[in-house]
């Protein structure tokens, strides 16, 4: 906020479909730009930096985003508990962000982060663990861990 | 649908959870169980098959998803056009369905896609081209080819 709490300034991401590699705007008109959905949450999606592999999708409000830029761990907002949820907090298996993207109608995040452990609640590495296998899903990947072990 | 047209059953994703690895479920009892929004809608996200690139996310509806399925080319719902979106349809830059997995929770779908081209409406090969680098965010991608050639 400015000396005066003037709102913040807003953009529009169309204004910067045709700017050029390197230009850059000020991260506060960026953050307070994003749609934010009707609950003031947008997605964001993690995956691991080295792998590639997508690890989860999961909502932030601005103060979550904001506190993950600061302290470089990732904290989303959690929709059942309605509540900030610092991942990693109850199960030791935290995400440490590597670097943020945003795209280009600003509405969705992609977070490059180092996973510690499983990502997934259910002790799998990943939450994408169900996949379309013809006219079945199957499961397609086992718990790292005994899932009763990881909320102790 | 039943013969007699009786609803399709659903399951919740929670029963899925000790499941073991390759076991299954119907396809159709699954995709009905999928947690749409109140739009009747469930984000995809879009990964490159071969480098892992995260291309874009989306949203689907249960037709759109089962059009993907049913015909191979990746098939969204265009929230500002309310209409269905067939990537590539006017462009020409096709999103070929490689696999299809479903989340922990039935509320977000990761495609495995082969993008022919750009993948984003600004001619870049991702949509997510906004890196944020401290207080900053940055342009970090440019277009693969002239935005103003690709929707002739």
């Amino acid at each position: 906020m400015t000396k005066n709490s003037a709102p913040t300034q807003k953009i529009s991401f169309k204004q910067l479909e045709r700017a050029q590699c390197g230009d850059s705007i000020s991260l506060n008109v960026c953050l307070a730009s994003l749609k934010y959905n009707s609950d003031g949450l947008i997605p964001a999606i993690a995956q691991q930096h080295d792998s590639g592999e997508v690890l989860m999708m999961a909502w932030m409000n601005q103060a979550a985003i904001e506190e993950t830029l600061r302290t470089g761990q990732v904290c989303y907002w959690s929709r059942s508990r309605q509540d900030y949820w610092r991942k990693g907090e109850k199960s030791g298996n935290w995400q440490t962000l590597k670097s943020m993207k945003i795209d280009c109608d600003g509405d969705t995040l992609l977070l490059s982060v180092d996973q510690q452990g499983p990502a997934c609640h259910t002790a799998r590495r990943h939450c994408f663990y169900l996949v379309v296998d013809n006219n079945k899903v199957a499961i397609n990947d086992a718990p790292m861990v005994d899932p009763d072990s990881l909320y102790k």
